[in-house]
């Protein structure tokens, strides 16, 4: 089994509050673990191990991006600039754009294209230290398309060194001329069924809004994932509190995505659930929102804050967590501790995924090498990846 | 002479207004100049040139960052943490933070520290497709520091294929315990007039605002700057309106930069000055400001809009370009077409030089190649730089 000693480092374990930080330290990896982490001078032998020594650089816990869409077709990019030239978002919808633009190149792409468009979003979010990454489907609206796309997702590990969480978000929004009801009944519920019965679901999403799906119609969805003993989460708080984070609650969903009209009792839901607050600064960001989400709520009840990207062509076209931390700073007051658990540690936790994100013993050993001296360094600088190496299960990649 | 001739491109010419897109393009260069561009089925017989088949890819002008900051020492993610877990601005600053940290810093640091530290940041702006930087002096606030900034940006020119246009600006800060106008006459303007005379001045900056210099002392820095021949520039209007404008049109200066609070005569006084509005979107978003900057007035006045980086280590720790242009568009309304402009052929113009931002005849060979199909994508994507390859003088780099 390969055997790594890293050394003269400064970590940023997550352990504890804060970043966890040892001066001069080290972590050795055995096989895709962790064996050690502490300061060099404390070193068990190593024995065989190859060692490096990184000069005071920066290792973190590999990055996790736990919100994504990254697998669609086309470029909304027209339509984007459709809007800048003052054309209205009513006649882009009514001429075939938003949603209904990707969900028809989604469509009509065959895996191979799928795949191809998704890789070059992926590689970008890799030179940023990402190991593990969250795919949502939810651009199909139709049973094969929604299957083409978890199964593009799925694929992807084949085609990386990445670990790829997959996620059914058939309840994403009502295709044109449907009705939500039998939408749900009739697709979304049947397309999970042979989803989850070909292994391609590791967790069950919704969106609940005015504009999505209302929360009767979402626990008929969490209903049928509870039965199939899938985790759930929700988009919910995004444009309106309709009471998203106290239904996700009641179904110990691992996390609530969005959440700026979050009130205090629903913040108090999650908190009794356990679930993570999932923030996301691309979208607040693009769509020029103006409530940011409750913080200071999160932080007094103990709500584990994670960020992500939200990548996808409409409302986040963003492939940097980097710049997603750094908006979580600058958009939503985090501090740049809270930004680097919030895409290690707390990022993991909403996957469900508790042996990474931290630099600990007997944790994947998933690395990322910066260049720099500081962890406050990460959020604090703009457009700037300074990735030196990343590491994933033990792996130089 | 190199001879080149990539073909089959999708050309952001720049000609005229908007993109001016040919598709099915070609340019061809010889030596350092642009000798064809038009359709690939009119290409003169281009002899011995190397052909490059770029495969429908899109062509732009190299990028212009015409507004950096960019020769510094040290970091202040420090301070961004601080301020982030409550300690308050005074507090910092009473502590030897803010601009003075950065100074000491600059101070301390040899020519080649602060050539290293500035080349990290300049490898960034590189990977966006950059041929052109400017780069300001500023955190010496003494004659000496002064001039190794000024050296150390000449000097990036012998470390990368990039051109580096030099600003003056000693009226950048009142260095503690001094008197503004005694520090620009004993130390500004010296300054100035030695590096001039060592040939390290392309041209003269100023800021002008409450917390830094009154019209005044700006005016005293612009008399020199016209008696020595060089154009100037102004930082104005960025937290209030004291007719920055006016001043530097008065002037001719060759753009007003910022100009969140410029009114309308202002606008006016710039549109008949022929001065390009700078806009720099990073510190309007890292400094959370609301008022953005009069960008319908500009229109209707024809002003040119550019914008920059504003690279800085206080206000726009920003090495992106690309999501410059997309905050132009997101936070000002600008269209992505007017973001490109503002990128190429305007940043050009803002730096005095007529010869390059266009693909046209006789201008300079600095191309960019993305992997993307339409010049709207540059502005859309965040965080996605789709760079392919980078022409600068018609070397391929």
């Amino acid at each position: 089994m390969d055997k790594w000693h890293f050394r003269n480092a400064t970590l940023a374990t997550m352990r504890g509050e804060g970043y966890g930080l040892i001066r001069g330290g080290s972590v050795l990896t055995l096989g895709d673990r962790i064996v050690f982490v502490g300061r060099d001078a404390e070193v068990p032998t190593s024995g065989d191990a190859r060692v490096v020594d990184v000069s005071g650089r920066l290792i973190t816990p590999a990055l996790v991006d736990c919100h994504t869409h990254l697998v669609y077709a086309g470029s909304r990019a027209d339509e984007f600039e459709q809007r800048l030239t003052g054309v209205s978002y009513a006649h882009i919808a009514a001429s075939g754009g938003g949603i209904n633009a990707t969900v028809q190149a989604t469509r009509l792409a065959d895996d191979d294209a799928l795949r191809k468009a998704t890789l070059t979003r992926l590689d970008r979010l890799i030179r940023e230290g990402i190991a593990t990454v969250e795919s949502k489907s939810g651009y199909g609206l139709d049973r094969d398309t929604e299957l083409k796309i978890l199964r593009v997702a799925r694929s992807l590990e084949q085609h990386r060194s990445i670990r790829v969480v997959t996620t059914f978000l058939g309840a994403h929004a009502v295709p044109h001329g449907m009705d939500a009801d039998s939408f749900i009944d009739n697709v979304v519920i049947r397309t999970l069924r042979h989803a989850h019965a070909q292994g391609l679901v590791d967790m069950v999403d919704g969106f609940l809004e005015h504009i999505a799906f209302s929360p009767t119609q979402i626990r008929r969805v969490f209903d049928v994932a509870q039965e199939l003993s899938l985790p759930v989460r929700l988009h919910a708080g995004q444009l309106s509190d309709l009471g998203g984070a106290s239904l996700a609650a009641a179904y110990g969903a691992l996390s609530v995505d969005h959440l700026e009209y979050a009130s205090k009792s629903e913040v108090a839901a999650l908190a009794s659930a356990g679930s993570v607050a999932v923030l996301l600064p691309g979208a607040f960001y693009t769509l020029r929102e103006q409530q940011a989400p409750p913080v200071e709520l999160l932080r007094q009840h103990g709500v584990p804050i994670a960020l992500a990207t939200d990548s996808n062509p409409g409302s986040s076209p963003m492939t940097s967590l980097l710049l997603a931390m750094n908006m979580g700073a600058v958009l939503f007051g985090l501090t740049p501790a809270e930004c680097l658990r919030a895409v290690t540690v707390n990022a993991n936790r909403a996957l469900g995924i508790t042996d990474a994100g931290r630099l600990s013993k007997d944790h994947r050993a998933d690395l990322a090498i910066w260049d720099v001296e500081h962890p406050s360094e990460l959020t604090y600088r703009i457009g700037d990846a300074a990735l030196k190496q990343r590491i994933v299960g033990g792996q130089l990649c």
